[in-house]
């Protein structure tokens, strides 16, 4: 999907909610288990009862990953089942990828080719190795690199904040250097929302770049904090909500609950949109 | 595997050789592809000529999950393969995760955990999200991390020197700050063969952790060279080569041409070690 088909998504549904499928088999309703494929029905319901609320879907590549072949079938029917809205969700592998140019080109080729069975949007990448680590994922058309810039987790501080003489920091490096990789056509970067303040800092270096901002609901940030240093006249935002809305009941009524937190979402969305 | 166990395979063996299995399905001798898994017997047949000169086995995790539900079968084939040889193997998930720690818990099951059908006794993983990021693959014993420091790649440059007002350089401040998360018995680091140079520095910061040193090969990184700056008194190191040794030979005969090479290694290394 390109940047242009995202925008129109984005005031059709007059949404930015990103719904993230951290669908983790012991956190999945309990009737659901007897299906023949319990992640997979539970992503279904989910999509079914917030896809009109919600302009992209974020399976955590770890939440399959972890229940290995099983876990990769419920991934591939998950992407066939996105995959058959067309136009109609911007889907991401949330992966944090990254290795050696000739590793990531097998890597994008698996998650981002159109022929490839996952066919996401969008991938996830970690900027530790460099840009021949990242630029693979840059050779398809309509296809997305979201870049880790500074994540919503307490590690964040770690390394991202590193400085240097001049008092820029780590983060600050990726983003400048990152950004003449590609454009803001297919570049976007990871910013938590639970440092709503440095939003003002990065939009100074990339005014126009879409931001996935993870953290906000069970992390604690805040949707109007974000809005306000992070809105661009073109929204520029995607804000991501994974167990606040997937887990908000653990009953019969998961799917319904789950749309009732989204509802609430998009509705502040809406309003924020309004004033643009 | 402990390190104890892991010191004494590497005296047995005379090597400390890591063998990389990215094998590339485009890559695989011609007269394998009408075997039933053509990337398993391809793997099985590499270790069957190999595994006497080789300490660790290194599947690199993109050329499996490139060919989506075939490579995991693949790998989760390669990976009861390598188990069975208990203790003569070591084995290291080259998958370069990271992520919150909620996520890494997941990672660090699917590929460590005893009761997974993985069960490698590592993983590489990258370090820019932070500690939380990184503990979760330290709770299982007598399994390690394998963290990304000074990687082999052109990229390394963008972002792993960057420096602060110290002169104190991105790739040492991870270093510094993550051996105290962990110990020379559950942590190793990446260092590429062709920064061999900067190993003397960082033996001054860790002067008893293993390295797992990509590069030699098809890179162009030396073996003299690292052995001069890298090695320890319990050797410390683990070189992996990946394509000079598969893909020595894409003939009939592909497997002993990669035991030749294997051999050459080993036999270079057996000479370092008579030395410490």
């Amino acid at each position: 999907m390109n940047r242009t088909a995202l925008i129109q998504l984005i005031q059709r549904k007059q949404s930015f909610l990103c719904v993230g499928l951290d669908s983790e088999l012991s956190k999945i309703p309990a009737h659901l288990l007897d299906s023949e494929d319990p992640v997979f029905e539970f992503n279904k319901q989910i999509i079914d009862a917030t896809i009109d609320l919600t302009v992209a879907y974020k399976p955590n590549l770890a939440f399959y990953e972890s229940q290995g072949l099983k876990g990769w079938q419920s991934l591939d029917k998950t992407m066939q089942y996105l995959n058959s809205f067309k136009d109609e969700v911007f889907t991401i592998a949330d992966a944090k990828r990254g290795d050696i140019g000739n590793t990531s080109r097998l890597y994008a080729q698996a998650f981002l080719d159109p022929s490839s069975s996952l066919n996401f949007d969008a991938i996830t990448v970690a900027p530790y190795m460099g840009e021949d680590s990242v630029s693979p994922f840059l050779s398809y058309a309509d296809k997305w690199v979201i870049l880790l810039a500074l994540t919503s987790n307490k590690g964040a501080f770690d390394f991202q904040l590193f400085e240097n003489k001049d008092g820029k920091k780590m983060y600050q490096e990726v983003i400048e250097k990152s950004v003449t990789w590609g454009n803001s056509g297919n570049m976007m970067y990871v910013v938590g929302a639970t440092k709503a303040e440095m939003l003002g800092e990065i939009r100074k270096i990339i005014p126009n770049h879409f931001l996935l901002v993870p953290g906000v609901g069970a992390q604690g940030g805040s949707l109007a904090e974000v809005a306000k240093y992070g809105l661009t006249k073109d929204c520029g935002l995607l804000i991501n909500a994974s167990r606040s809305i997937i887990f908000a009941s653990s009953g019969l009524d998961f799917a319904a609950k789950a749309r009732a937190e989204a509802m609430n979402m998009q509705q502040e969305m809406k309003a924020i949109l309004l004033e643009i």
